[in-house]
């Protein structure tokens, strides 16, 4: 690719929850005047009818696309999952070495993410990693914490993971609280919630949204085994409450296929139910917002309820241990895979109503913070261990080295 | 495969230079009563006439080889080495998931074994890692890193290096000091060295080793872009000593191309120089010891000069940024890519001779007390961060929990 | 792999139908004396809850599988489609080269069966053909003949087949019509249907086989872009008659998705005509026959129409392209993609009635013979071309050459 | 990739050999005003030092590179020739289906040119084949036909190759004979041979192109398991003639490592017969030629002796199965592996000089020819069959159906 004097910017793009999230800083990373910008897609973003209109989005937006690589191994398991993150690395080598970019910006914790890192590490980029040091459950947890030990530059989304990324020995002038992308979006998001566009998403019952009705969405925990069973827990939990319920469909990962024959098993059996549950697939970031502002209780496992919602002040019901140990504002109950536990939990956020406003995962302007330090900083590539003990003689550095 | 009640245990070797120090290690797992030791080999181990010594060897020594996967790609350079470590996963995952093994032991730090613990991490293995918590330059800085945030089971060569890995949230109960193998390994050779022998390896004129010699190891520093010209000033830095020299051939990575093009370009053009130099692409694990305790100095970027030369007491010329930060003993003085810094220390190293030895990589019984705790441990697999602050109440745990 | 004096024959399966219709052969196979059989499963027959009856039905058999290999990207489309056969033949390299097979099986022509018979011909391995030189549209048409040209043995299904084959230059020593495996199952198959049995495959409406009722198997044409709308014309067209259908689901294509799609929108806004409507994924080979052996019509374009029901003299109407060209009884009438004709020919069928049974395809003891000469040919891997002027010469030679 | 209302031409170059021949036809289509040419590179071509001049070439030519794609898997035996083919299929349907190309055009029948024109064909894309219909030994001659049956345009380059063609069953309104690119560019080359040239380039002893020498061009067979000992007897044989020698390194395919360590090998032990030979990796294509119509005899497998040879009148002893039966003009002798047989036949051609030029392979303006009808003719994907009885209804077809 021809070079401009501009820095280049690689954003690899493999789901549609990233995009979601991302569309501030994709615009303002496009916008900006010093750097170029260069999207690559692959994974499940490519898959669903839904991502066909993200794609079109992006180019109605006037990004560039680099590349689209199709590499989601079909079998919903651990081994598809392994293979489909192998030959991700692999086609994002190739694309990477094409784009040749400064910065490849890694995002989140998701399985392929570590391993488009691995190849951009190999390939000697600079990686910029947002929303590290978190911690959670899952094999997230593993994934989270490798790809900054991969990286160079972090924007992490609150003090905990700050610290916590620090004392993983990264370069304190490369480590930066800008918070949630997320959360910034949702402070941001006035989409109006409607009937007609709510219930024009997905498939089942439709829903009332300007009477009560309740969020669940439960992904599978990789590193689980029995993540049908609990699936079927919170089905049960949540037909028992007789709510009305918006039912997000479960992320393609291992565990999905089992997931999913649940709850097709569970429409077909329980039908009295499921005529009180909408199934969607997808639904644009800013509608998701509008109905986490809306909705009584976020039933689930989804980072959603512990983020978003935490700034809206939406009542939560975590279940499980996909998001265990993450940093949470007082908003959220958590409790086992109980069927009992889950409907009690949910009766109680429901009467308690809306919680206030948390500022753990907000800073103002997250995107453009992001973005004038990727404009900014002195870019590196061989990374070094800070350890504690050093940290001290550093303590005055508040921002890092920007280049001339 | 069929399931015995035994624990299984998979070791995959991708470079002889990790067989060579891991043969104590494979004995020990190989005849120890409740495990099962399935070895696989991938990557440059399959790929030279010495290695096809390896294969027999590790067949005559009654080890069972679960796969051979050829997967180096051609090229020599970071897209090549990117796209070997993403091969090397894809294929890793398909072996692994038919093995289904209860640990991976993951060595070292080179590129295709991040790969590798990725695929087992995806495939929800628990992981071992040999050698974590480390500092060096060059890329493998990044990798032995992201290693320790997926591996379940740390056994670490130094005091510093298990401070690093507790400091990163590792689980101090599953955190061991066992020293390092190379070193094990060291302190038990004692292969007699005879000129027959070595010259029976390599290309190049004949060295007697009754008389002084010197040795260089140079490999190439993936994130430095001159590894050929860094080469070539060793070379005439050593070409000026006048001394007889025993020159390693660098390992097939990112670089090695050309920095075999200069040794080949070297050979023909100083044919006086060379004429003091046997080249060796391979030696057996114990003769290498044989000649790093005979040798007046050893020169280059090695990490056997940090770790084997410290208990060996051989004096160390280590050149350039590769192993930037490793704790090292006394004997080994560090200089820049300068050939007259590098003629300089290593006459100053002849003269001063051989060095007391270090304790700071040993302990005693390396490959014992990585088998019993491989045997004997309580597995996991769903990691989570622990924090300085949470260590103190774990201070009084000196092994880790062990299974009924 | 340790090897017996037995010739090791190496079958890879990767779609359901191809076990379906290879059951005896697999069975003969299996239990010849001088015989070894390894299956090998990779590809579509690995992702539904079907295909796991097989694995276990496999099992059951006491036959070995080799390997299990999930290669099948998502995407339904022809990049997808392409990628998926280059990973298939990627692995099934890895599972070749440690079997070490003396005769590689290819069935058919479906796009992985040719990425495996490259593998296999790279790996100098005899390659044994079944179903060569048939015509047909759609991209099996190229494989199909490309298999033929890597393929060494070739059993084929009908006299124009073997004259094509013998035409491309192939050794009439080692080119044997032996019939079709499809047409000797369903002449074998005596398994009774029951609506209980039939209406315990797929979803929809039941369907009462005691009466008339019709099936449909309609797959996309890779080489054809309008798959979707071919799908439509035919739902409208059986919509139209008014008759009870089964209709089974398509192949895992390229084109796939967007079939599917179809057929669920037709669902949901046809639910008076879906009320006559049973979709069903997958039904053992038995069963699909004792349906076809009952059904008043076949409509579509599945090759069981012009293969199996010319025996079974089932009246068929033959959809658009991929069957253009093949040998046909007078059971079948052909008909474009037009609603109106399609109705209009399955109308005269069903009033036409059952046909006299067809000898085309049928040669008595299919499999036995087969399996006879793969364990009773000489075999060769260095393949030559030979010309009709030099075939007059061999004009005698009825069987191949035999090994002693 | 945006469109022009061009045609666009996707010319995949693996190989250096390839390259070679094909310059004048790359010139001829960059140049053509209805064409668009997109250049792929991988393979081979990426790997050695001279290959980098062909891209520097490539570029310099003002053609496009649209991908380069690393993808040998160093092994240099059949798994590793397997696999590299698969990776190339994968990393081609990824770059094909980003250039989106009418044509794809696929030369010659080296075993990854096979691999793409597979993928091209899953991508439903127009393949040219170049060089289809010719027979000889090795897998190429398995992969040229089965590459001819997934082609829809047929450029060959002598008349039997014409009637093997349309024997296969091949449109006769698209197989051309063009006569062979390797013959026009010899018939066109006006290099001078010089001294200084030639031994500019490989290693060993200098040759003086001005007395007699004899060339050296013998690669691997890859069904044949004896590469290394054929490849001794034809080193004996040459060594025992005392003239002086261009020996051209083999191909890098399975059976090459051991090949080049013969070789290597031979030199160090045979010192003085050596002495009279210069061992050649690359030279330029016309460079080549100069040296082919000066040499005293050709001596190997090299297609180059059947081709070039033929029209420029070259002595040409060729050795073993690799060219089995391929059309040949008086100019070749044919030997088996024998160093006497070898020696006699070289001695023979030596003394027989050289011979009158042959039109076997030869037709004016190949590379204009293959590029009018690339622009010019009507594109097809749907192959069909086309039997000898159908063909004589076409008899008064001479030229393809061509585009409005």
């Amino acid at each position: 690719m021809p070079r401009s004097d501009k820095r280049r910017i690689c954003f690899p793009i493999t789901n549609r929850a990233y995009y979601g999230r991302s569309q501030l800083l994709i615009r303002k990373l496009h916008g900006h005047p010093s750097l170029e910008l260069e999207l690559m897609l692959g994974g499940s973003i490519l898959l669903d009818k839904y991502s066909r209109h993200i794609a079109d989005d992006i180019e109605a937006g006037g990004f560039t696309i680099s590349a689209s690589l199709f590499n989601v191994i079909e079998g919903g398991n651990h081994v598809a999952m392994a293979k489909t993150a192998c030959l991700t690395a692999l086609e994002f080598t190739n694309g990477l070495a094409a784009i040749d970019p400064d910065v490849v910006v890694i995002s989140g914790d998701r399985f392929e993410q570590l391993a488009i890192a691995m190849a951009a590490a190999y390939l000697n980029k600079t990686i910029a990693h947002i929303e590290g040091g978190d911690v959670s459950g899952s094999i997230d947890e593993s994934v989270r914490h490798a790809i900054t030990k991969l990286a160079h530059i972090h924007f992490v989304t609150n003090d905990d993971a700050q610290r916590r990324v620090l004392a993983m020995g990264e370069d304190p002038r490369y480590v930066f609280n800008t918070g949630s992308l997320d959360v910034e979006l949702a402070a941001r998001v006035d989409t109006a919630l409607t009937n007609e566009r709510v219930n024009g998403y997905g498939v089942g019952h439709d829903v009332d949204v300007t009477r009560p009705f309740i969020m669940v969405v439960q992904h599978p925990v990789t590193t689980e085994v029995d993540n049908r069973k609990h699936l079927e827990t919170t089905l049960n939990a949540v037909a028992a409450l007789g709510v009305q319920t918006i039912w997000f469909w479960p992320n393609p990962d291992a565990g999905t296929g089992e997931m999913a024959e649940s709850i097709r098993h569970f429409r077909e059996h329980h039908e009295k139910a499921a005529d009180m549950m909408r199934f969607i697939t997808n639904a644009p970031a800013d509608e998701f917002v509008a109905m986490l502002k809306a909705t009584s209780c976020l039933v689930g496992n989804s980072s959603a309820g512990i983020k978003e919602a935490s700034y809206l002040g939406t009542p939560v019901v975590n279940v499980g241990g996909r998001q265990h140990g993450r940093l949470c504002a007082e908003h959220v109950e958590h409790v086992g895979y109980d069927a009992q536990a889950i409907r009690a939990a949910v009766d109680r956020q429901i009467r308690h109503g809306r919680y206030a406003a948390s500022q753990l995962y907000y800073r103002p302007d997250t995107s453009q913070q992001i973005t004038d330090r990727l404009a900014g900083l002195e870019l590196y590539t061989q990374k070094r261990f800070f350890e504690a003990a050093a940290l001290s003689d550093l303590s005055g550095a508040v921002v890092g080295p920007t280049r001339n």
